[in-house]
Order: structure tokens, then C-alpha cells, then sequence
């Protein structure tokens, strides 16, 4: 897709649209001129939004979830059932999960899965911190809520296999998900289903 | 699509971005996620982008195209051929008869087509400041490149009706099977143009 018919200003906007994840040349030809028929002020609030959400947004210290405040919302919500730990790869998930609105516990977010393929070790995910998390007598349970694909189910293992010793309970939200699908994606009744049918590993 | 398990600052930017064409909510999930998760300077670099293209983007005050400076690269350019303007509904039209790399005359982009069915009369796009070009003694002919549509045929209709009188050629872009397109899948409007349309050979 040449952009070279166009003056620099567009060109460069198209240029930096066209390197976002699914926006192909043409989508970002017509998101380029789109904006640039918007009115001023909503220019500068799409532009704003993206700046202080890069410059709000932090993993959270405990749980390692994407927030605004440190601790976030759900680590710091004194309602939240602290004897229990869910477990995902990303923040999206989280919001899978609390989408639900079946799940009353805290999450942990291990940022990633296991996956020797990416060369993505049990150290490069947010492993550490969550045995840090267990020494805490309040935690009964872990849930093991990765996805339901070959990543995910390592990382489950391997997370099981390491809290199993220290004497606490250890789950798997049950296999309602499709196998090979993706969390994020799951609607909200197989997921709380999931969660409901999850069993001792 | 709620976006109300996320701190403000994501589910502000995701609302912004969900505002985008052909952006649903799940896409401005993914795209916020991915935003985040790049380097400061490439966010600066894509906030700036936005800010700069409809900062730096006018309309050439000669055409009508986008463009960073007046007149635009098109109209200043000396070796253009000044006696044809190529009318055309909006900027990407002009970068696509650019990119045939045969075109060497000028434009005029209307910002639009008449449609009654919509309330966009012939006061309604750049067709005065077009009458006021063709003034000069250079233009010999106007191309008319509107789209093959009933908009786009009817602004043509009506821009050739101003037009003649000036004493100036008009002329309309070639209705027909598209190059590499299969005769046996043409509509029959096109089909039919096509073989109105037909040369000797």
C-alpha cells in the first residue's frame, strides 16, 4: 500500500495506523481520513486518550493487573473473598472473568503462558510473585484459569505442581471452553460454567 | 461492549477507539491492549501523528485535495498539463488516479456527490469554486470521475449540464468489465455499459 500519493502529514498517519495489529493499508487509509474529518476537539481527545491511558495505566504490585491506582481495585476491595486466587494470562482475561460477575475472589496475572516453542520459560511469566503471594495464610484456593490450549495447560501444570506442596487447595476451570478457543473470547455463561465445574488438580 | 472492568484511562481509550469505522468494541480491546503495550516513544509517535495530520492536513484552496501546503503539490507543479481537470468525489479518488501513473492534468475534488435522498444538493459540494476554475482560458476539458453510481452519475449529469455551456469538452470516465474481471459475474448494468461503451479495434 503506497501512501507516497499523499501529502507527509497523512502519509505518516497512515503509516502509524497501518502498523497497529489488524488494520491492513486500506483500514488505515480510511481511519487516516476519518480522522482528519473529525473536528478538532475530538482529535485531541482520541490523542489524549491514547497518551494518558499509556501514561495512567500500571501493572498493579500484587496482582500484576492492569490499573490506574496501585493497589488495584480488586486487590484493594475489602468485599473481595481473599482466600481465593484466580489465575490468568492477561488483563483481558481478568475482565473476562469479572464480566461473569459469578467470581468474587482476586486474580493473579501471569502475563503470558509457558510456551518453550517462544522460548517463554516458567521465569518469564509472573510466577515468582504469586508463591510470594501464597506465604499469606489467607489463600485456600488457586484457580488455575489459563486457556484452554497447549500453553496454557503447561503453564497449569507447572503452576499446580509448584502450589500443590505448599498445602493449598488447586483448581482448573473446567474444560467448558472450547479446546483451542481463547478465554477472552468465551461468552459469559460458558465461562461461569467453567468456573463453577472447576475440579482439584 | 462495557468496558466497565477496566480502570478509566483504558476504558476511555477503548470508548475512543470502539468510535472509529469498522472499529467494533472487541477490536478496541485488542487495539487498546496492543497500544499499552508498546514503548512510550511509539505511542508519543502515533498520538503525534494524529495530531500532526490534522494539524498540518487544509484543503488546497486551487482543488479542493488534502494537502500540507497551498496549493497543493499537484497545482504548483509546473509540469502538469493545466488544459484538463480530472472532477473527482473526494482526496483517496485523486491518490488512486495518481497511482494509475498515466494522469498528468490537474483535479478538482467536489467533497462529495449530489443525493437528494440524503439532502446533498449541487450548493452542497465544491462545484462553484470548479465553475470558477474553468474561467481561465487554459482548460480545454473536464473529466468527469465520479463514482459509477447513481450520486456519482447524477453529479456528472448535472456538472455536465454547467459545464457545456462554458464551451469546454466534458467527458466521462469509461463504464465496463474491470481488467482481470470475468464477464460471466458482471452485473447487468455494467455488462450493458460495457457494450455501449464498445470500440472498434
Amino acid at each position: 500500500m503506497t501512501t507516497k500519493y499523499y501529502a507527509k502529514p497523512l502519509s505518516k498517519l497512515i503509516s502509524e495506523l497501518s502498523r497497529l495489529p489488524g488494520i491492513g493499508g486500506k483500514s488505515a487509509q480510511r481511519l487516516a481520513f476519518h480522522i482528519l474529518s473529525l473536528g478538532e476537539r475530538e482529535v485531541s481527545a482520541l490523542a489524549e486518550a491514547i497518551l494518558e491511558a499509556k501514561r495512567e495505566m500500571k501493572y498493579c504490585s500484587v496482582c500484576g493487573n492492569l490499573t490506574d491506582a496501585d493497589p488495584c481495585g480488586v486487590c484493594a476491595d475489602a468485599a473481595r473473598d481473599r482466600s481465593l486466587i484466580c489465575v490468568v494470562e492477561n488483563p483481558r482475561d481478568v475482565a473476562a472473568v469479572e464480566r461473569t460477575r459469578e467470581y468474587g475472589g482476586l486474580y493473579h496475572v501471569l502475563h503470558g503462558a509457558i510456551s518453550p516453542m517462544d522460548g517463554i520459560g516458567p521465569e518469564d511469566i509472573n510466577l515468582k510473585q504469586l508463591l510470594l503471594r501464597l506465604q499469606s495464610d489467607e489463600v485456600k484456593e488457586v484457580i488455575l484459569a489459563t486457556n484452554p490450549n497447549i500453553e496454557g495447560e503447561a503453564t497449569a501444570m507447572y503452576a499446580a505442581r509448584l502450589i500443590k506442596p505448599v498445602g493449598i487447595r488447586v483448581s482448573r476451570i473446567a474444560h467448558g471452553i472450547p479446546v483451542g478457543g481463547d478465554l477472552e473470547y468465551a461468552d459469559e455463561i460458558t465461562l461461569s460454567k467453567a468456573i463453577e465445574g472447576r475440579r482439584e488438580i
